[in-house]
Parts: structure tokens; sequence; C-alpha cells
């Protein structure tokens, strides 16, 4: 129309945050589209073991029970029901006392992050995360434009008390972590744990891959620890999901927290959202009522086992010349190091993720879960979302890549003039 | 535990945003827990009109048709074919040419709030917006911190193009508006239209109540008015939802961009919570498919008209000694304003409300709707909530209200200490 003859060239910028921002996530999303790739680089579940059928029926239950209440707004802490089946979920594994009051359902894990990122940042307040970071908690706190500082579970480091006192809080995925599938020994997360009570900080305890326990148990949560039969106050904020035990399509996570924290996150939730959908909050009862979560996650478990091992395999057969790692006992991924013969690592993952993309085999570089992007030396594998067999193939084509890599790289390095967009 | 006895006594405080925001909308949706109370406060749809069964076997098709994809993560942008349909309904409903591009699926209309917001407002950022002012979309900018500008469709007030240059965004609710129930006459819509255009801003066209016409029909949309065969640039951010024709507790809509403004605001909705609950949108389509919701609308617009005609009614014989308004031709509110005789406000709304609540009824007061806080001689009162009885009732009880508010009002009047708190 004819407003388009207007005299206007340029539209207001976006906010500050954009700039900095990535679209990595969309990126590897993308991927997946790639005809013949491999894509070993998202977090996705094993889209075939969805229990679909159980949730038709679960929905068909639920609106049969719930009715119009399935189907209102709010409320904005989430359905009374379900925040009292997770608060009695929760005192049951960690013989606290929790209550609905203390339970607010998210639309994910992921949302309760940004909550917290809403709740406690301006612009320049500090955070102290678990290094390397989920990107997905980066990306959640990037609008409120943050610092960062490390935490890196050398406990004893200089210092390490006083950035804590200056934190607004701490983040820490200690079962299974992404993106390096650690398991943090139960004796860290206690000192961590009363370092932060001492500091008079907040302590996220992003608890996600709890359910996929490969070999032996998950530790004891620091939720647990904090928790006791009295009123819950802190200092642990726990975030749960049902994304990895049941299926991540229904949105639905938890923030347990003291009761005067929840109010406040759901006055940062209404201002996201208003609330999330009663629909999806009322099938997560009937499926949770249902007992049906256990027997899933022991036949994922199985699969995801199968599907690890066979990474670790190839792993070893095709990778052992050029990288390290240990063995993930849970969770969704595999951490491999680049050797670093003189304490320079042979691998630039950055650069080695193209050639990777060339040989149709995606993987994550280490460098998006560094809030300064530095570090790439490593690689982030996921094993749940292929099969076996497309992750034995995926690797082999990832050796191909390498060498591919180290080739070109080895005629260049006399030059010393080769750059990061001079492959 | 032990933790307890340290020596912490204050956490870290929360965002600064906290500080200046309310929890109004969690009050009246308190006040609806109330025993005996008839809430014309809030804004919800007539529960009992929820197409439950609808639903249910909507779910049912969905989950047979679409399986596990149904049950993923994302897409960030919504489900490929919801996008589609909302890309042709808009298409058709505007004359434009919108493709999925253009579409990003949301967590109801408030989500697109809280998303634009996210995607251009730094502190101290320029919003114009429609006064007095949709409660939600106040509380969704509120964490960005922007500063606000009034629009009051007095397009030739002095200084009104430049402040729109200044502006990120203007914002407006041009058909049935919260909380006004106006309906803004379309030659002023274009004459906005052009003025954004001119002043090279957007335009955020938030359009939840367009199928809500109970007298005659909504006004053309400015989405339409700028849309043209060709690929869509804007200015206009159109908002729209299913939660009126449909239900709210699906928490599905949608906003209308130009496809890059859609891959940033994809962006900001990724670091919100990922991607929405699939599950909620290939119900949604089912629903879209089946043809159904033309119907349902029909039989709410019936339902909601009936209950407009017995507010104004008893409003008539009621309050008309101290209030004016119009009756609202469609929408779901109506906004009676105290009489002004020499210049002054009979009644002070703010402080009629505690006398409302005393007898057992609730409406909203119009200071909420000003992000001054100073609008004080107005109400907001639901039509869609109650029933026609309950409707008159609470219209006879807020007439007690106004009486025994001016009684003791006139008594105090010679003392002139009359406080906010001292009634």
């Amino acid at each position: 129309m004819s407003l388009r003859d207007d005299s206007w060239t340029a539209r207001p910028h976006y906010a500050r945050w954009l700039a900095s921002t990535n679209n990595v996530t969309q990126q590897f999303l993308a991927i997946g589209g790639i005809p013949d790739i491999i894509s070993l680089a998202g977090g996705l579940p094993a889209a075939e073991l969805y229990p679909v059928e159980e949730i038709r029926q679960a929905s068909d239950r639920a609106l049969t029970r719930w009715g119009s209440q399935a189907l209102e707004y709010g409320p904005v802490e989430g359905f009374l029901a379900l925040r009292l089946a997770i608060a009695e979920r929760m005192s049951v594994a960690t013989g606290g006392k929790f209550e609905s009051g203390n339970v607010l359902i998210t639309s994910g894990a992921a949302q309760g992050l940004d909550l917290i990122g809403k709740l406690f940042l301006d612009r320049g307040d500090l955070a102290v995360v678990q290094h390397p970071t989920y990107l997905g908690a980066l990306d959640a706190w990037r609008p409120r434009e943050p610092a960062y500082e490390k935490l890196t579970w050398d406990l004893d480091a200089p210092g390490f008390e006083n950035r804590l006192k200056a934190a607004k809080f701490v983040y820490a995925v200690p079962n299974y972590s992404n993106p390096t599938g650690v398991l943090v020994p139960e004796a860290a997360r206690l000192r961590l744990l009363r370092q932060v009570a001492g500091a008079g900080t907040w302590l996220v305890e992003d608890d996600p891959y709890l359910p996929l326990q490969l070999d032996g148990k998950a530790g004891r949560s620091m939720l647990s620890m904090a928790a006791s039969r009295k009123a819950y106050d802190g200092p642990v904020i726990y975030l749960g999901t049902l994304s990895k035990s049941i299926v991540p399509g229904l949105r639905v996570g938890w923030i347990i927290a003291p009761a005067d924290l929840v109010q406040a996150l759901a006055l940062a939730k209404q201002s996201s959202d208003l609330s999330s959908s009663m629909l999806t909050h009322v099938i997560a009862l009937a499926l949770l009522d249902s007992g049906f979560e256990a027997g899933h996650v022991e036949k994922t478990v199985a699969a995801y086992r199968e599907r690890r091992d066979a990474l670790m395999q190839a792993a070893a057969r095709h990778l052992s010349q050029w990288f390290d790692w240990d063995t993930p006992p849970g969770g969704m991924f595999a951490w491999l190091n680049a050797k670093s013969p003189g304490g320079r690592a042979l691998i630039d993952t950055d650069r080695l993720y193209h050639y990777a993309l060339a040989e149709k085999v995606a993987f994550v570089p280490s460098s998006v879960f560094d809030f300064e992007g530095r570090l790439n030396s490593a690689m982030r594998l996921n094993f749940t979302r292929s099969s076996p067999e497309a992750i034995g193939e995926g690797i082999a084509r990832l050796r191909l890549a390498v060498e591919r890599y180290l080739a070109e790289t080895n005629e260049r390095a006399p030059s010393r003039t080769a750059s990061w967009d001079d492959r």
C-alpha cells in the first residue's frame, strides 16, 4: 500500500541483548532437517519412545474428570492438584516438607530459568554459573544482561566465597550436567550448599536429567540437603521437569522454592504468559496418577544405555587418538576433550564443526557453553536421539572430519596465517 | 538443617521492577474465591460455555493424527501446520498475503506482549500506549522498565508525531478496547497507521476481542490496511488469540509480523520457554479444521449480548445518578465514568472499591489502567463471567456501596482531612 512509499528507512533498533545473542539452538534444530545428516548435536529425547497412546488416554480421562476447569486461565502458579502432586513427590524424594505453596508449575524447566532471571537480574548483576554452562540458561538470562563468574567446583579457589557473596544466585546442574555429563560428588554438593548459605545467596539446582540414571544412582540433591520437616526457607531453588521422564511437548516443569519466593516468581510468570495451559497440567496429573511414569523411565533408560554404550564404543574405535573423555553415568550427553600435548589443544572444535557438517554429522562445539565463547577444545555429543547404528555411523563420519581437518590444518601450519574464516 | 544456624540475615534483593509491580491480577483472581462475592472485576469468559466435549474429541483426533510429533520440543515458532492455518486465516481476513513465516504462535496473546517488550525495550525506552491501557500489557513490559506516553486518539495533539518518532512502538486495542470497550473508528485507525508509518516506528495492534461483536461489526484492522499482496513488511505487529473464540486454557495466540521480525521474536521466545506445548497446537489445529469455531462464537456472542444488556439495564436503574457510560458494542467490558460536576469527579473509584468489597461485589478501579496510577474516577465492569441475574444483583450491591461511600465522604467532608487510608 501507499504507506510503503513514505520516507521511513530504518525502524527502531532492537533491545541491546539481541546484539549479543545467537541462534545456535535454532541452527541445531534446523540441522535436523538436512537430508542424510546424523545429528548428535541437539538435546532431544528418542521420539519413537514417546508414549502417544498413554497420553491420548490421559487427555481423555483428564478432560472427563476436570471439564471446564482444565480450560480456564490459571491459576498463575499452576493447577492446584498438580502442585500438590509435585509437592508430595518432592517431599518423598527429599525427606523435606513441601506444600503446594512451595511449587510453581512452569512451561518446562526452561521457563523456570527465565523467571529466575527476571526475578533477580538487573543489568550487570552477578550470577555464578557452573562452567561450562547449559546454553539454555545463558540464553534465558541474556535479556537481563547479567555478569558471570565461573563455578568450576574448585570450591577452595581464592576469592570464590567473595564471588558468592556478590552473586544474586549460583547455578549448578549436579546430576549428569549439560553439557559435560558429569555427576558431581555429594561431598562437593554439600560443601557448595554450605558456602552458598554462608554467603547469603541463592543456589539454583537444575535437575532435568535425574530420571536418566544409566549406571548407578544419581547424587543426593542439594534441595534434600537443605530441606527439613519445617517450612522450607531455602537457599536452594530447585528445577524439575517431566520433559525427560515423559515427553517434552507437555512443557510441564516446576520450581521448588520458599513460599514467598514462589509468590514473587508467580508475579514474573504472570507478566510472561498470564498462566500455562491448564489442559497440559491436568494431562500431566493424569499421567502421574496412573503410575505409568516409572515403567516408562525404565524402558527409556534401557534404550539410552544401549545408545550411550554405542557412542562410547565407536568413540574408542575412531576418536581415541585425538580426544579424551569419561563415560557419562547418566543423562543425554558425552563430552569429548581434544588432547592437548604440550598444553595446546590438537583440535579447534569451532573449526572442526564445519568439517563435520561437510561429512554430514553434527555435534555442539564447546564454545557455545562458555559465556565468554573461548572454550574451543571440546565437543558435546548427544546419544539419546539417534539409533545405536546411526550413532556408530556418525562417529565414523566424525573421524573423517577430524582427519580432513588435521590434514588441511597441517598443510597450512607453516604459513601461520590460517584464520577462523580461512578453511 | 544446620544451615539455618548460619549468620545470613538477608538474601539478595530482587530486580528493580519488582519494587514497582503489583499483584492486582492475582488479587482479582483471589477475589473470585471469596464466598458469595459477585465479581465483575476479572476478564474471564463464561466457563459454562467452554466446549469441553469438542476439545476432548479434538485432542483424541490430534494425537491419533500427529502422534509423537505432537509431543516434541518446538519448533520455537510453533507447529508448522498451525502456522499455515493461521496465515491462511489472516490472509482471508485482511486480503493480505501472509505466509507461515509471518506467524509466531505464542502462549496466549499475553506472551506476545512479553516477547514484544523483550525484543524492543531497554530501560527508559519509550512506548506510546493507548490510554487507559490494558493492565496485562503494562505488567508484561514492566520488567523491561520502559517509559510511557499516552495515545488518546487525539491524533492532532501538539507533539504527538514527535513522540511517535521517539517511540520503539505504539500500542493500541482498537476493537472493544480493554478497559474501555471502545470501538475506534476506522478513519482514526488509518490516520494513526499513516502517522506511525511516517514516523518509522512499529504499531502493535492487540485484537483479542475481535470475535466478540455484540452489535454490528468490528472495525477493519490496521493490519489489513497495511497489508498488500506483496510480502508483508509492517509496520503493524498484530496479536490474535483463540482465548475468546474457543477457550483461554489452550494458551494459543499468535503474532503476525514481517518475517525477519518473527525470527527475532522467535529468539526471544526461545529464551522464554524453548517452545510452547505442541500438544496444544495440534489440538487447536484440530478445532480449527473442524469448523466448530464459528458456531461456538455465535453461541458465545448471544450469551454475552444478553449479559451486556443486563448490565446496562441494571446500571441505568441503579447508577445513572453518579456515572456516565456508553454501551460497549462488543468485547467483555463496560467503562463507567464518575460524573464530574464542576470538573471534579463525584467518586474516587479507588476508595469506592473498598466499599464495594464490603457489599460483596468487585470491579476494577481505573487507576490500574493508568501507568501513572492517577486515573481514579472510573471503573471497569466485566459482563461475560456472571449470569444476567448475578450481574443485576452485583450492580444493586454497587449502588449500596456508592451510597455508603458518599454518606461517609459527606460526613467527613467538612474536616477536609480524609485521606486514602482513612475510610
